[in-house]
């Protein structure tokens, strides 16, 4: 088999047999195969796409790269959640404890944010002291004591995703739904999981903007899970304005706490809430959705995922008195009330431009390496459908650098669209698959 | 400018601007771009194609990352001529003496064969003595003392083409018409010339299979040799059978010196006499083709071009007396009458099958780097309408060793479609742009 035919192949449109796409892979991952052929390769896929049996062997592949997790001594279903990423999207925070507090174990990898999007481990590491390096002994411990963990990647899972994300980052072939899709279902199958709810977003603070592509990449997610062995649901979700109101590290703990307490923003509070009805399901501690949804109401009510939260904070090193005070969150120095300077009705956010400016303060990073300042961010005080009125606050923005303020300003300028009518509010879940 | 931006614009489907493609050849070849980021724009270029603006810019950039020949010194207009590839072709070593006997000036840089087709310089070093890799300082001299000179790509010409062709070779992305104009032109307008005809080869044995492809690459050649300010005239003729009857470097040299004696087969004489007509006109040493065609006769028959040649085998270390005793060329051990299993006509050949044959002899190479028996290859006996009765011998082949022999054969066998019909022979020029 020679790398440049299998390029040839695909570049011509054709189908590549597992054989062949295992050759690719595994060579890649134990660098036989050069960055430049891979690049090309990859080039070809995003212009010719990849049908089921070739995703799906791409993702087997790129599981065997690497270490599976066997689970299989922790008792249950494991089932996780993974979103393919928006603006203040903390729901991680809160269905992880509120499952585990109905008995399903959860097993959550997670990533950090780039570009727009925030992260899971970045949003954890606000609070101090909270580990997201976790050994592979030390997740499977914590999911036993705890029944479910919040850690980053190690380099045993899946190694080939992390070599290949590199590569599709610096040649332009990150959007591809194939690519996608096996890159999120390699991670998620290494866990060791038995079923998994996908959170697919769509809209202005998305990667992907049209419910046509959401809906392939969902159908995508769900048939290769399915094809081994896997139950996947994927929920559309909305993404034309951030989720909840906080958008930054600590800020977005706080109203992942507040959720916790019954006191969270209607939107981020009913997402987590259906999100965590559907793994129950998945993990069979209900007998359906409509059960599921009560029993999640109840724990709520109860504090019971409130509670779960605190136990796995302390069980990854970090503060639990969080929980309680705010105040040992980290603080931003400075904050400034973001005004209307017109009225009418707020009928549309450019949500990537908000993520940007959120990023810009030092909520977030544009490269890989860059440094983040938990304190930092936005909590909006209208969101879509909302009245305005001249000199309202639309945002208050928390910042520790003048400098950077000013650079995000302009985006925020941008960001908030008010019009004379009252526009549809978009539908929060678009869709189930 | 970032690379990956340029990436996704091309990838995306846009026209990028001189500028952008000039960062990206002359980054590439100074090394500060990476390979594998050329991989990924290569394939996008492949995907979405380059319009003629592009591709001009492109040609430019790949002249601009070395040295151009200044040639304004040697009087009269430079013509040169370049074939797309195919087998059989060696009307490079019969025009380019007959053209400088005419009085047109001929810096020819030629290049070495690869996979089914084979090249200038291998089929000249089948001549004893013969030195192709010439300083700039010796092309100059040899052109101005003998009229023509027939030399290898040196590295201070055009060495962003050098290395992008590496790269294109190992990553499927050599087979995109606008890529291969700008490769093509790149190094002939590096030479310094006025004038360019240009062999677009066409059918079974070339690398563009259709003639709507090779049409366009004919006028993409054209378009930017013009806006150039260098007349360029593309012929488009047929490669369904190999060009007049030997194959193989020594074989093709005698086969050179048959046509410069007046008793060359006669589909390789005609195209060779009609590429230094068309020369002869674009160096404005005839008045039309019609007087061009009776000049280059005339010159033929007076034995000019022989003698021409015979002195540019002189001034490039070759042994001369080659041109009248064949025994002085490298010579095969042994030969094998190839016969015909079947009778009927000759209908088709494989032209790649045939070219691989011989590569598979000795007689090519199939990577860069592999060494070339000049002896061996094939004599076609029989050509496209030819009848052939049971036992004809269809070709004699010459070679070394029993193994390459073995690895041959089969092919060979594929090679020639005998049919009951006689069929329609092929035009040899089909189209002249």
């Amino acid at each position: 088999m020679r790398v440049v035919d299998l390029i040839k192949k695909k570049r011509d449109g054709n189908e590549l047999t597992p054989e062949e796409i295992s050759f690719l892979i595994q060579g890649y991952t134990r660098g036989e195969i050069p960055d430049y052929q891979m690049a090309a390769w990859l080039m070809a896929v995003v212009w010719r796409g990849m049908n089921e049996r070739e995703t799906r062997a791409l993702t087997e592949e790129m599981v065997r790269s690497g270490r599976v997790l066997d689970l299989s001594d922790i008792p249950g279903l494991k089932v996780d959640k993974h979103s393919t990423g928006g603006v203040g999207d903390k729901t991680s925070l809160i269905l992880a404890p509120l499952a585990a507090a109905s008995g399903v174990p959860v097993p959550m990898v997670s990533g950090r944010g780039l570009g727009h999007t925030g992260g899971t481990l970045d949003k954890l590491e606000a609070i101090p002291g909270f580990r997201v390096h976790l050994s592979l002994d030390e997740v499977r411990e914590t999911l036993r004591r705890v029944g479910c963990v919040l850690s980053g990647q190690t380099n045993e899972i899946a190694p080939a995703d992390k070599k290949l994300y590199a590569l599709r980052d610096v040649t332009a072939t990150v959007d591809c739904i194939p690519l996608m899709a096996a890159s999120i279902m390699c991670k998620k199958l290494a866990e060791g999981i038995d079923a998994l709810v996908v959170d697919v977003k769509v809209g202005s603070g998305a990667f992907l903007k049209t419910e046509r592509e959401a809906a392939q990449l969902a159908r995508t997610l769900v048939a290769i899970g399915e094809s081994m062995g896997k139950r996947v649901r994927a929920l559309i979700t909305d993404m034309n304005q951030p989720l909840g109101r906080a958008v930054g590290n600590a800020l977005e703990v706080i109203e992942s706490l507040d959720v916790l307490k019954g006191q969270g923003p209607e939107d981020v509070t009913a997402l987590s809430l259906e999100l965590t009805a559907q793994m129950l399901v998945l993990g069979q501690r209900a007998e359906d959705l409509v059960q599921a949804r009560e029993r999640v109401r109840q724990l709520l009510e109860r504090g019971a995922g409130l509670e779960k939260f605190r136990r796995l904070i302390e069980a990854q090193g970090g503060d639990p008195h969080v929980v309680d005070d705010y105040g040992r969150l980290p603080q931003a120095r400075h904050r400034l009330e973001y005004r209307a300077e017109t009225e009418g009705f707020l009928v549309a956010m450019d949500t990537e431009g908000i993520g940007r400016a959120a990023m810009l303060l030092g909520a977030g990073r544009d490269r890989i390496d860059s440094p983040i300042d938990h304190a930092v961010g936005l909590v909006l005080a209208r969101k879509i459908g909302d009245v305005v009125t001249r000199e309202d606050v639309l945002c208050t923005v928390y910042y520790n650098d003048e400098t950077k303020l000013s650079a995000a300003l302009p985006l925020l300028r941008e960001s908030f669209i008010i019009g004379d009518a009252p526009p549809e509010p978009p539908p929060l879940i678009r869709k189930v698959i």
